[in-house]
This record gives structure tokens, sequence and C-alpha cells, in this order.
């Protein structure tokens, strides 16, 4: 039985696509990036900062969450949206991408993942019904099926037995989110690593089963820009074309513009925050990273044309000191100065693409990031 | 020759007094609590919500700002206050404090400090007028003497020997600000430690040699309360009644309030910032510790008459969470309710003094710190 569709396609451009997503909490405009909000919190920005820099909806993982305050918790205290005062969408994963990469002990098999907390060592068991339950406890907008991923490169036979496992899983989680009331979303998620015909087998076989959108996960997970594009053209077009397409944990501006010219719709990343708490910059200029010894007594701003205040205000050689530093504020600045450049971003592609001009935007964009920083004083 | 008054005393009440310092940078409301912005930054802060909390006037250490970014590159960048984008009025320390606790190998002799930094072991030497040249680079609206503070208990010999030092460096101190164009303030400290009548020859001796504006220092350096508060009454009559009157590094709000009633006019802390990283908020209830186990799952603000919107929006659940989990976001909250309730605080006492009410403002405030946090749920 097909699930209802929250998904609006207003205008595409070649394989990019604008559109909006309804949810409980409010609109999605997409292409959307999600900024990250790991445990309840973004790090080093205020939730009116993010929602201030264009972000319509963000991410939380089921993991940390689960794990701390706990799902009941947080139901109890009205659901993350609440608990938080973000307020708005909110998507989660599964809990299982983190349960590989941050907990210890863990055990896979088919009936659920048994793993020890990375914060008290106790045993918690994740099934993909638990990861369910955990999810609408959470009030997620939009719940992710629980799916194992494989790190790249991998033997194809790990690669084909963890997809499979995936494809049951996101039966099993299907059938867990029946009960959920309308307006709430479950993403199914595409596996495969590097292997066309499995990612053939994974769309298919969850467009089989049917969820609200198409995740297409398991990759930025070590494997080349070429690799991660050539299977996003593999997998979206096997894909239902009027509904939500999420390239999950991706990446850089130029992943994101890659493979919005591919038919994506959704990114989370926490590469903006992250490295914007390492000194990084992200800019019309490309990456700009300002421990380097060019920035420490120049006055001028990021970028004097930037709409983001934080970019066209503070001079490179403040934010220079603070970095040096180890100021919180340098963190914080170049947290918010880093997605804001990537909703700013977002925004241009969505309005090149219902203009038609995606193609216009995609090579001038490039060639601005490839020419590089403005000349040294 | 006596050096121009920009301090104008608008109201006392009992020993208790309001007015306002004109500085360059603008205007500073007495009595007035200085937030510390270290190295040119407030820890968990943005300049703007500093300025939302209530501040007038910040503090930047010059041991941290001479060491890094240099005082010359801050002058070449048009001086801390256009460096860090505050704008606002900013005072600054000798250094000499700083000498003292945080770098190694330090050397004191009548001429000088020696001491290698704590960045990268490089030996500077900090004397009074090199002190008062790099706080005229760093563009400080009110320079402090360099002083040498002895950390209490002390025999009574080093007592006086550091505040006869004090008095012939801030005789030093003040020969060297005499360039300084008008507008600028130069404060001389009075040492004394627990001794009444070293603390009388200090004050006399600073009031001879003349300066914009007197601190106390060498309080709240490991000293019980009623000492502090004895030395405040021993000095404070000292000091012209016309000048404004600084208790550098205090303190709780409880010693805030107590020395305002002995007519002091300027506090500096880190406490509201400290204590906020470390899960503490200071409220109209007392201090409140986020990490007790009866707020995880409160869902009530922490004062939900607060004028300030984090103190009274977001949930002790949600602050306990941040607490607990190391976030950021956490400390970030915490200090700017912590700066706002300050702030409040003095705004309250101003507003009191101007009434004629201190008195009566000082017990109910006093009170209701008594009575100590609502009841739990």
């Amino acid at each position: 039985m097909s699930l209802p569709n929250h998904f609006e396609l207003l205008a595409t451009d070649g394989h990019a696509r604008t559109g909006r997503l309804t949810t409980r909490h409010g609109m999605v405009q997409t292409p959307s990036f999600l900024p990250v909000g790991t445990a309840g919190a973004m790090k080093g920005m205020h939730w009116r900062e993010v929602r201030d820099a264009g972000a319509d909806i963000v991410l939380g993982n089921t993991y940390h969450l689960m794990l701390r305050p706990g799902a009941e918790r947080i139901a109890a205290l009205g659901g993350l949206q609440q608990f938080t005062g973000w307020g708005g969408p909110m998507l989660t994963d599964s809990g299982g991408f983190q349960v590989m990469s941050l907990s210890e002990l863990r055990k896979v098999n088919e009936h659920a993942v048994t793993f020890r907390s990375h914060i008290d060592g106790a045993k918690v068991e994740l099934s993909p019904e638990r990861s369910i339950e955990v999810q609408r406890l959470l009030g997620s907008d939009i719940a992710m099926q629980m799916d194992e991923c494989v790190r790249l490169p991998a033997e194809r036979s790990d690669i084909e037995r963890a997809m499979q496992l995936s494809l049951r899983w996101g039966e099993r989680s299907r059938r867990a989110f029946e009960t959920a009331p309308p307006g709430y979303m479950l993403f199914g998620i595409a596996q495969g690593g590097d292997v066309p015909t499995l990612r053939h087998v994974s769309a298919r076989g969850l467009v089989d089963i049917g969820f609200h959108g198409y995740a297409i996960g398991g990759l930025a997970v070590g494997e080349p820009q070429s690799v991660m594009l050539a299977m996003i053209d593999e997998t979206a077009p096997a894909l239902p074309h009027d509904r939500p397409r999420y390239l999950m944990g991706v990446g850089t501006p130029e992943d994101i513009l890659e493979a919005v010219a591919r038919g994506i719709d959704m990114f989370d990343c926490v590469m903006p925050t992250r490295n914007g708490r390492h000194g990084m910059a992200f800019t019309r200029f490309g990456q700009i990273n300002l421990r380097n010894a060019r920035h420490a007594d120049d006055p001028r701003p990021l970028d004097e044309e930037s709409s983001w205040p934080a970019t066209r205000s503070y001079s490179r050689a403040y934010l220079s000191h603070l970095v040096r530093s180890g100021e919180t504020l340098g963190a914080m600045l170049l947290s918010e100065i880093n997605i804001a450049y990537y909703q700013q971003l977002m925004h241009d592609m969505r309005a090149a693409i219902a203009n038609g001009t995606f193609e216009d935007f995609k090579n001038q964009t490039r060639a601005h990031w490839a020419r590089g920083d403005i000349a040294e004083r």
C-alpha cells in the first residue's frame, strides 16, 4: 500500500529539482540542507541563529538522544521540537549508523544490534522496531529506517549482505511505523556500496516496500567523489520521481552542488559546524583556513558582499585571533558563518532551478570557488 | 595636579551611590558590573548578547592581549573596541595580576616584572610604563595602574612592601599616562591586604598622586567575605567622594550587593560566565546547580518572571541535558543567563538608590536568595 505523499515538486531543471515538503512542524524547501543538532543542540549555535541562517529543518541523532536524555523523557517533555526550543521540523536518523561508529562491543544479528553505550557502558539493544519506537517518542517529523552501512572499500559479499539485511529491516521499519499519526514520515535507505547492480536491487526493493521518501545511504564513507556521484547516477533514477530523495551525511558545498544536479533534494552533514570549530570558513571564495598567517593583520571581512552579518562584519584578523586563542566565540562565529553559507547556497540553487538557470549557476559557483580567496593585502 | 573628572554622582542612599561615567566610547551607569572578555571575547557569548543583557562596559585583560594577538597589532586594527566589534567602553587591567597567576619564572623588582609567556615561553618584561603603553595601544577607555597584589593570608611585612611598591608604580603609571588624549582615564589601585592602617596609607597615597578613579585591589583573594567588607569600610571613605570606586575581581551577587551598600561603583568578575560553564545559574532564587537530578524532568524555566528570554523560556530539563552532555549551548545559555542576572541586579540597585529604597531592596533581595529555589515538582 502506497504511503501518502507530502512532497510537492515545484520545478525541475535538467535532473535538478526544487520542491517543498510539508511536515507537522512546518514546510521544508528543497533542495534542503539539514544542520546536525546531534544531541538536541547545534554545537556553538543558538537555535534562532540556525533559523535566521535559513535552515527550516534540522537533524537529531537517535543514538545520542536515546542514551541521553532518553526518548521516554523527551516524549514526556513534549517531543524534541518542544524540548529543544527549535520548534521547527526535525528529521532523526535510525541510530544504526552511530551504533557502528561510536559504541563498543556491538553485535549485529538479524533481529537487532546490541551494543554498549559510549556514555555509561550500559548494554542496549536497538532493533528496527525499537528504532521506530524511539523516533516516534522523539516526535521526529521524518524518521529513518534502520539500516546497516558498510564503510568503503568493502568486499562485494559484505556490501550485498548488508544491503539485503537493510531491505528486511526496511520492511520491518515500515510495519512498525504503521501506527504513526498522519503527517509523520518514514524514509527508506538505499544501500549497495559502490556496486551499481546492488544499488538497483536496493532501490527497487525499497520502492516495493513503499516509503514517504527515499534516502541514499552508504556514501561519503571513504570513497572518492567520482564514485559517490556515479552511485547517485545509478540510484536516483530508480527512485520515484514524485518523492523526496535524501543523500545522507553529504557533504562539501561541491558535493551538494553536484548531487543536486543529479536529482537529490535533501542533505545533512556536520561539516559546516565541525570545520568551523577547526578554524575553517566556507565562503563564496571556497574554504578559508583562518589559522593561515595571512589573516592575522587583515582588517577585511571574510566576504564583504555576504548577506550574513558575521561574514561581512567581523575582520579576518579578529576571527584569526579567536581561532588561535581557542576562544569559544571563534567556533560560534565560524559555525554560523558556515551554516549561513550552506543555506545561502541551497537558497541560490532553489532559485536557479526555478528560473531554469541551474547549469549556469553551477558553473559560476564552481568558477568562483576555483579562483579562490581574495588577494592578500 | 588634579585630573579631570568624568564621573557624575546622580544620587546617594546611605553609602550607596548611583552615577554615570562618561567615556570616549559611551556612557557607563553605576553601580556597574563589567563582564570579563579576557582575550578580546566573552566566553560563550556574542557581543550583542552582552549588550542586550544590559552591560555598557566590559573588561579586557592586558596580559592576554599583549601576548596574543599583541597590543601593536590591535592598535593597527583600530583599538580593542573596533577589533572585537564590541564598540562600547572597555576597561583594561594592568596585566600585573595575571603575570603573577598565569606566567612562569616571574621576577619582580622595583623596575618591572619579568616573566615567561604561558603561550610560547617567550621572556617578557612588564613595567608600569609598558603597561600604560600597552593599554594606550589597546585604546582602553579606563586603564589601570600596575600594582602588586598579595594573596591572603599574608605577613604584614609582605603586604606593606607590596602596597608601597604599588604606590610607587602608581606614580610612575600616572606620569606615563600624561600624554593620553583627553577623555581616557587612569585608575589607581589601593592595596594593603587585610590591614586597616595599610589600607589608609594606600588610599591617602593614591589620592596624593591623583587619578581619574580609584580601585580597591587585593580583595577576593582568599579572605572571608567579612574581611573583604571590613576592608571596603576602611578604604572607601578615604577615597574622594566625587570619583568612581571600583572593587576589582568581585564577586558573588551578595558580595556586590554588600559592596554597593558600602559605596562601591564598579565591579568585574569571571564568576557569571565561569560558573555558567560549570552548570550553575544565578537567579532571583539564588544559585541553581543544573547538574542536580531534580531538574532532569522539570519542564519549568529557571525563572518564569525573568525579563531575560533564555531564563524564562528554556526548560530546566533542557538546560540540565545540555550541561550533562557537555554541549556548548549549555555554557552559552547559562553564561548569558548569568550575565543578564548580574546586569538586572545592577539595574535594580541603581533604581533603588535613585528612589531612596536601597536598604529595602537589599533586604528583600537577600530574603529571596535565602528562601532558595522554587519547590521541586
